[in-house]
């Protein structure tokens, strides 16, 4: 997988892309992530990338011409996706994840910045994603997340395929509770079914927990899980 | 505000509390950001922050003593809460970001990591949040946007008070279209309206985009939306 991260501050990613497992997936090439900043393919001699909004309002938004300019300099793999982080995007879920994972062989992703970017900058974009109702500073957060649940899902990257599975979202429910050592810690204890070394019980108490935690906490999670189980009946 | 991040990765947060406007906060110290690391309070000669999970399963778990003692370690300001960063948690929303930023001295954020927490450190937590429905491979990312979407709220932060409020959320609606300079950029031109100089017709103009967007884009926002204006009439 090639990524390619269109970004006003590359020196954001230095310590996130070198740092635990992430870090690990690129040192063994599992992906690679080239930053370009658009400031580099401005042409007048300020390097101006931002400028006033038309029709008043406080704030300066991201030039069109620099980042035209940035992803036309990109080599281009057959399968490429051109991804806008923007608010006003799809908001990211681990469906997205999979499709991305799974699908494309590079992904070209456009930090917004600043009060945000020209209209026009949308029409580069094969989609847009947010990252979730809220706001940042910039879209280096919002682009960094992605790349992490991407790379994760690319064979290699996490030990074993089972522990992809296991986890929240992955089938749909939150995950259940876990316990490690010690059994008893202040005045909370382990469960003494997951000490009991029955399987086929464990594996019940995890699913039925799984349940209803998702329905205590995510109640449209749940309501999501249930009529998708009735549509694969 | 002064925020504690209990993160085996301390590293990883280097280049972005570095970077762009947050970066610029601290310098500031509008904010201070205090890493504790709880391999550091690990009592054993192999400074052990993980164990294999009770009952079976891939993975390994952050085991509850560490973050107990690093958490205990910090000096405490009157209003406080302890938030573990988790995907089982209330998906982060631009409201959650406000009452943090509005309402606390002091956060403390546990990142997770590996295949998840023993559950008994989410009674430590006075609240558990989630970055949205997906997977990533630590608790870091959603940290930083938690910390980036608060530090921005904070007085002084970003220039202009206005600045704040015309984005999407802040009033549950998506932003509208912007447009900067040149006029004309390929075959695509700025819409007359915003360059004609009359701000009634253009706040109109905005208005009207905004729901259109939210109407398109998020239907659920939108259903969201009506519901708060009819309880507020």
């Amino acid at each position: 997988m090639k990524i390619d991260v269109i970004t006003l501050f590359p020196d954001f990613f230095t310590s996130p892309l070198a740092s635990g497992l992430l870090g690990k997936a690129l040192e063994k090439n599992i992906a690679t992530v080239n930053l370009v900043n658009p400031r580099d393919f401005t042409l007048d001699k300020h390097h101006r990338v931002d400028d006033e909004p038309y029709g008043g309002g406080v704030g300066m938004l991201l030039k069109p011409e620099p980042i035209f300019a940035a992803v036309a300099s990109l080599s281009c793999l057959p399968k490429r996706e051109i991804i806008l982080l923007t608010p006003q995007g799809s908001p990211l879920n681990q469906t997205i994840l999979q499709d991305l994972a799974t699908n494309y062989q590079q992904l070209v992703l456009i930090c917004g910045h600043y009060e945000g970017v020209d209209e026009r900058i949308r029409y580069l974009a094969d989609r847009e994603i947010s990252l979730g109702d809220f706001v940042l500073t910039c879209g280096e957060i919002p682009a960094l997340a992605l790349m992490n649940g991407v790379i994760r899902l690319l064979p290699g990257t996490v030990g074993k395929v089972e522990s992809l599975k296991a986890e929240s979202f992955e089938d749909g429910l939150l995950d259940y509770p876990q316990y490690t050592r010690p059994p008893i810690f202040q005045e909370w204890e382990v469960p003494e079914i997951l000490r009991s070394g029955n399987h086929q019980k464990i594996e019940e108490w995890r699913r039925c927990e799984q349940i209803k935690r998702t329905q205590q906490r995510r109640p449209d999670l749940w309501e999501k899980w249930l009529n998708s189980q009735q549509k694969s009946d």
